[in-house]
C-alpha cells in the first residue's frame, strides 16, 4: 500500500475529517498536499452523498437526495513542476471499496446503491418515463455485485473513479460559468434545470481562508458535468491499470477526484446509475512537460484503459434511431437513438418480469456497452447497447421456448415525484 | 458453399443482371427468391455505387458520387411461412470480399474505398471541418487492410454488411414518409438535406411490373437510414458469427441486404467512411413465430455479435463533451460529444504528420469503438472514442520522447467541394 | 484472391494433378513453384488421406486408413534469394475448406472428419482406453462445425494448417533418419511403433526424376512429426493472420503445406482430432537474411498467432497428475499428467450422458485449451484442460440439479481394432 | 471484507501466531476453525517459506533455502455437513498481497520473489542448464510488478494461490505415501530427488495434540506436489472468481491453502517461478452433496477460472520437440517437449542482452502460456510456450532491423551451486 495522503474515517462526516477536500471547481481551492512526478499515493475517497442514501427498502433518501452537496472530492493534490501546459499522467494503480470494512451505513462498507432520480430532483436519462425515484441495494463479494432489489443478475465490477480532474484556471472557470449562465438563460425554469450554476449553499472549499468563502463560492463551478478538466466523466473503463493525460491549467496541478463506482453501464443512464460507493484508490503521477502543445491535447483528457476487463464473450444487443417515442423525426440525434435503444432494451427485459425499473437500473449498473453504431445516414443516428448474456443467471436469449419468468421480489423501492 | 439464390457477374452493371434486385424500401417489390426456415443460402453482393467509385489517385468521382442510385440491395428473399408480428432469425454464416477475384476495376475485388462527402454531396460527420471531397484506397491482403492514402496504418477487418432489413409494410412506408417529410419541411432547402425524400429518378425495383413502377417509385423509401425494419444501421459488430432477430411486417419477411464493409469504425465517420466493397453473404434464416410480441421487438431489430471480432488489447481513448468548437454550451448532446471526441483523436494524430482528412478517414475506417459514456452528467454528456494502438506501425502513445513523425505520402486525394 | 500457384482439381487423385506434390521430406524433391520476397500466392490443399475416409457412418475407413500414403502436401515452393541461415517469414492471409464446393466427396467439401485410430494402425493419446477405431463427420455451415455424431456440441472454428515447414537439408535428414531410427530399434515391434522409418512404398516425391526416385524414396523422412523445420505441429493456434519464422536449410527454402484442420483442440488428442479436411491457403513470404543466428532460432519455428481466436470467457477446466491409471507414481511426466486430465474430462462428460468416445472426440476438435500447468513440483506434473461451455447447447457446469441428460444419438461408428 | 477466520501478524513467525497453520498433509491435523456452507471468509496466508527469502541481492537465500519448512498453509477449516463422497465448491472472491502493509522485511508487503533452485537443493525445470542459484525481486505496484533483477519487463499480476486443497483420508494418505515411497526407491539418491518423502522434522501440525505429534508426523505427506486433493496445483489460472469443486475425502473436507503468487508463468518453470508473497484471500465455500459420484469427480480438482485475466493480444510464441539437447529422440514426452521450447524462448531473448538466468526468470513469472499443442504425431510431442510482447518496454518482435539491446543492470543475483 502506497502512503495515504488524504485519510478518511468513515464514521466522520466529509467536513469533520483531519483533512478536509472540496465539492465545488475553483483554482483557489488550496492543495491538501504536495506529490512528486514518479510518486505513488493512497487517497481515501467518501461516496459522493456523504452517507445520505442509506441500506434500507425505501427510496426516500434518494428522492430527496442533496444534490447541492456534492461531489464530495478527495484533494486538491499539487504535483510539484506542474505548469500550465502540461499533461499530468495519472496512473490508476488500484480502486476498490473501503479496505477492512464489510459492512457498516456507509456505501463502500460491502454495500453500494444505485438510483433512479426523480424529475423534480435532477432526472435521468429516461425521465419521462422513469419520472419517481428508485433505489436498489447491491453487495459486494469480492468483485461481484448482487442485490435484493434486482434478481437474478449478477456481475464482476470494473470498478473506477466517476470523477478525477485537475483544477480549472480563473479563466477557464470564467469560460464554464458564461457558457453554461448562457444556456440556463434559454430556460431558467426548467425542471429538470438545463445545467447548475454555481451554488454557494453547502459548498466546501477545504482549507480556503474564511475571508476569500463566499467570494470563491460564489464563483466555484458545479462538479456534475465532464468539463476540459475531466471532471466527471463517469467513462466506465477508466479503471485499474488505466493511464490518463489531463491539461494543467494551474500551477501545482491541482487534482482531485471522487465517486467511486463499483460498476456502472456505459452512459450510467439513471443519472445514479453506478453503483455508488467511497472506498480507496492508489494513484502515480508524471508530468509530460509541454504536453498539451506536443499532442495537440488542450480541451479535454485522453487515456488508455487498464487490461483487467471482465471479459464476456456473449451480448444481446439493441439499436434504437432517433425517433421519439411520439413518432417524430428527429436528424441525427445520437442522444435520442441511445434513449430508443435503451427502452428497447428495457421492452424486452420486462418479457422474463423484471419491473420497468428494475430493468433500467440493470442497464444503469451493469457493464454493457453503448455504441454509437451510425451518426451520419440522415436522417437518423444507430446507437446500440449491449448486455452480456452472463450477467443473468437464466438464459436471456430469445428462443422458441419464449422468455423465462424470474420473480421480481420485493422490486426496487420507490418514492413519487412530487 | 451453399446455394446461392442472388448471383452478381462483376462484369455487368447491377440493372444487367439476371436477377435484379433493388434499392428503394417498399413492400411491393417482388421477391427474387424464396427460401424455407432453417436453410442456409449465398447471396451475392454489389459495392453500394455499382463501380462508379473506381481505384485511382483523385477524388472526383466521390465528389460527384451519385446519391440517388444507392444503395443497390440484393433480395428480396421471402421466407415461407413468415407473417406479421413474426421475428425472422437471420445468421450471418459468412461474409467476404468478392471470391476468386483478386482485381478489377470493382470495390471487392481485392480493394475497396472510403470517401469523405463534400459538403454539397451530403457531407459526413464532420462537415464543417472537412467540406471538400477525399477518397481512400485500401487494399485487401487475407483479412487486413492497408491504404496508400493512409500509410503506417493496418488493421484487421470486421467484414459485416452495413445493410440488411426486412421490408415495410405500407402502413410502416406511409408513417416514414410522413414523419422524414415533415424533418425536410423545417428546412427543406438545408446543405446537406435533412432527410432524403422518395425519388423516382434511378429507382430500381427489381422485377417490379412496369405499370406499377411510376407509382411505387414514387412512394418507396430512400435506403440511408436505419429504420424499424433494420436497415442502414452500419453496425460494424454485425460480422460473421451474428444472429439477428428482425421484426416481420409483410408476409414472407422479404429481407434484403448489401453495403458491404471490409471495416469500420464506430459511427462510419466520413459517411462512406466504411471500407466499401462488394462480395458474398452467406445466411440461414428461421422464424420465431409470434416474437414480436412475445419478446417485445416491435421497432427495431436485435442481434447477438458473432465472437470472432479481431483481438485488441491497447486502446488510446479521446473524450469530447457537448460545447461547441465556438464554445457554446448544448444540453447533454451526444451526437455532438461524439464530434469533439473525434475531432480531439483527429487533431493528436495531426501531431505525428498526418493531414486532417487522413486521421479523419482512420477514424471511419479502423475498428475505433464509440461508446456513450456519460450521457446524464448536465449540461455535458461525454462521449469518448477508443483506437487500437497496434494498428499502427509506430509507436502512437505519448511519451517524453514526442510524436514519431510518419511519411503522409501522396495524401488522401481531394477534390473540392462546389 | 491472389495468384494460385498450386491448384487441385477435386476431381482427381492427389498423384493425377498438374502440378503434383509430396508426401515425404528430402532436399531433392523439385520445387513445384517459385515466388519472390514479399510476394503474395494462393495454394489448394488436399485432405491428408486423399479421399480415403468418407462421409458414411462407418469407421472401416478409419480402421484401415492408409498410413502409409500421407500427408499430401502441396509444394516445395522455392524462394527467391534463400539461403541457409535465413529465417523464412510466412503469413497466413487466409484459410478455409475448399471454395465454392459446398458438398462431395471430399473432405472440405462443406464437411470434415475426425478419427480415433485403432490400436493397430497408430492408435492415439488414449490409445490404451481406446484402442477401436471411431469415426465423427462434421458439418461445416460458416465457421461453426457440428456433427451428426456428437450432438449437443456446435464450435466456431480455428481454421489452420496442420503442417507447414521447410525443406531439410541433407546433413539434417540424415540426424533424423539416426535418432528415429536409434529410438526404432529400442522396441521395433512395439504396437504402435515408437517412429515411422523412410518407407518407398507410397512414397510422393513431385517431379522427381525417375532414376533419383529409389534412392530418394529410401532415404525421405515420414511427415508424422514435427521436427526442426516446423513439419506437422499440429497448433492449433497457427490460424489466419498468423506470422511464422522457418529456419531455412536449403537454398529457396522449399516451404511444403498441407493438413488443413477446421478445428482441433490441443494436442489433437485422437491422433485425427483435429477435423480434417482440404481446403486453401493464402501466404505471403519474406526472408529475415541471416535471422537463424540474429534471432537465435535454429531449431524450430517460431511464430506470432494472428488475432481472430474465437472469442470464449467462461471454461470448464480439468487437472491430472503423472500418477498412471494403475496408481504409479511417475517422476514429472507431463504427457501423462495432460492424460490424465483428459481422462477425468471424459469421466465428468460421460455424466451428461455422452459415450467415452463422443467425449474423447470432442476434446479432440473442439477448441480445447491444453496446458502444462505445474511442472516442477515433484514428483507430479500438473496439467490443466479447460472446455469453452458455450461449445455445448446445454449447461455443462457443475450444480445441485445434477447433470443435464443428452440423447447421444447414433453415437460415433466403431470398427473393432485387430 | 468478509469476518477474517485465520489472522496473521506479519511481525511474527507462522508458529508463534494465535492460530497455527500446518505445513504437511494429514486427516488429523485439527481444523482451526469452521465454517457453515454459504458463509464467505476471509485467511490470511504466509508466504511458503515464512521470510526465509529476503529482499536484496544475495541468492544466498535461495541456495538454502529450507525446503522441509514448507509450505505454511492456512486451516485447515472444516465446513459443516461435509461429507466423503461430497464436491466441496470453493469461490476465490477475492486475493491479494498483504492489505495495508506496503514496505517490511516479509514478501506480500509490497514486494515478492522469484528463485531458481539450486540443484542440491531441488532445481527446477531445466536444471541441467542451471544448476545454482539465482534471485530476483519483484516490486508490486498496485496489479503490476516489475525488478531491478530483469529489467525492461513488466505485467499485470494473475494473484493466486499456488496451493489449496481437502485433507486426504487415511486411506488416500497411505497410497501417496506408498506410490511416492515407491519411486523413491528406484533411484534413492537422485540429486535432486524423485520425491520428498514424510519428513518429521520442521513438522507443523497445528494444534494437534503433543501426544500424537511424532506419528503423524512420520506420516504426514509432504506438500510440494498436487495429488487427488488439489493441493500444490501451482495453476495461474485459478485466479479471483474461481470456482473451484474439490473432492471430500474426510469429515468436514478440512480445506487449507497457502503460497500466494503475485504472477506466474504456466509450468512454474524455475521451481519458484511464481513470485512469491504472503497476503490474503476471501473465499465462500458450498457443498455439492454426493457430488464426487454425480460427476465423476474422484481423483482431481476441477474449476471454472475467473474472467478477470490480464487481457493481451499479441504473442511470440516457441515451439519445442521431444528430442534432447544431445540429440536423442524421445517417444512422446511433453515435458521434454515444453523444456525444449522454454529453452528455445530463452535462447531468442538472450539476443536482447538478457542473461540466460534473466530469460528463464521472465518465463517462470510472467503471464506466459504453455500448451500441449501436438501430443500423437510419433514420435515428437509439440509444446509451444507463448510470450505476451506487450511485457517488455521494447520491441521484441523479430525484423530486420535485428534485436534491440538492453541494459541488462545488476542482473539476477547468484549463488553457485554446492
Amino acid at each position: 500500500m502506497p502512503k495515504k495522503i488524504f485519510p478518511l474515517d468513515s464514521s466522520k462526516k466529509f467536513e469533520d475529517q483531519e483533512l478536509v477536500g472540496h465539492n465545488r471547481w475553483h483554482p483557489e481551492i488550496p492543495p491538501v498536499a504536495t506529490v512528486k512526478p514518479g510518486e505513488s499515493f493512497r487517497v481515501d475517497c467518501r461516496e459522493w452523498f456523504d452517507g445520505a442514501i442509506v441500506n434500507d427498502d425505501s427510496a426516500d433518501d434518494i428522492l430527496n437526495a442533496p444534490l447541492m452537496t456534492v461531489h464530495k472530492l478527495s484533494g486538491p493534490f499539487a504535483v510539484t513542476g506542474a505548469r500550465p501546459g502540461d499533461l499530468l499522467i495519472v496512473d490508476i494503480l488500484d480502486v476498490g471499496p473501503i479496505p477492512q470494512e464489510d459492512s457498516g451505513p456507509l456505501a463502500g462498507q460491502g454495500w453500494g446503491y444505485t438510483g433512479i432520480f426523480a424529475k423534480n430532483n435532477g432526472g435521468g436519462f429516461l425521465v419521462d418515463q422513469f419520472p419517481d425515484a428508485y433505489k436498489a441495494i447491491w453487495d459486494f463479494t469480492g468483485q461481484i455485485a448482487t442485490s435484493r432489489h434486482v434478481p437474478g443478475v449478477s456481475f464482476t465490477g470494473l470498478i473506477h473513479p466517476g470523477l478525477m480532474g485537475t483544477a480549472p484556471s480563473a479563466a477557464l472557470l470564467a469560460k464554464w460559468n458564461k457558457r453554461e449562465g448562457d444556456l440556463i438563460k434559454t430556460n431558467p425554469n426548467r425542471v429538470p434545470p438545463l445545467a447548475l450554476p454555481p451554488e454557494p449553499q453547502f459548498a466546501v472549499l477545504g482549507s480556503l481562508a474564511a475571508s476569500e468563502f463566499d467570494r470563491v463560492a460564489g464563483e466555484a463551478a458545479r462538479t456534475a458535468p465532464p468539463r476540459e478538466n475531466g471532471g466527471n466523466q463517469d467513462i466506465k473503463n477508466m479503471s485499474k491499470g488505466t493511464r490518463i493525460f489531463y491539461p494543467v491549467f494551474v500551477d501545482g496541478a491541482n487534482l482531485s477526484l471522487g465517486d467511486l463506482h463499483f460498476s456502472q453501464g456505459d452512459g450510467e443512464i439513471t443519472f445514479c446509475g453506478a453503483i455508488e460507493m467511497g472506498g480507496f484508490i492508489d494513484l502515480r503521477v508524471d508530468l509530460l512537460k509541454g504536453g498539451m502543445d506536443t499532442y495537440g491535447v488542450s480541451e479535454n483528457a485522453i487515456f488508455m484503459p487498464g487490461n483487467v476487463d471482465p471479459r464476456y464473450s456473449e451480448w444481446l444487443a439493441f439499436s434504437g434511431t432517433s425517433v421519439t417515442l411520439d413518432g417524430e423525426q428527429r436528424y441525427l440525434d445520437s442522444h435520442l437513438s441511445y434513449q430508443r435503444a435503451c427502452l428497447h432494451a428495457i421492452d424486452y427485459l420486462v418479457k422474463f418480469g423484471y419491473s420497468p425499473e428494475q430493468a433500467y437500473i440493470i442497464l444503469g449498473a451493469a457493464p454493457i456497452e453503448g455504441r454509437l453504431s451510425g451518426v451520419v445516414d440522415i436522417p437518423n443516428s444507430c446507437s446500440t447497447v449491449y448486455i452480456p448474456t452472463a450477467i443473468f443467471d437464466f438464459d436471456v436469449r430469445p428462443s422458441a421456448a419464449g422468455p423465462h419468468q424470474i420473480d421480481p421480489g420485493i422490486g426496487a423501492p420507490r418514492s413519487n415525484n412530487k
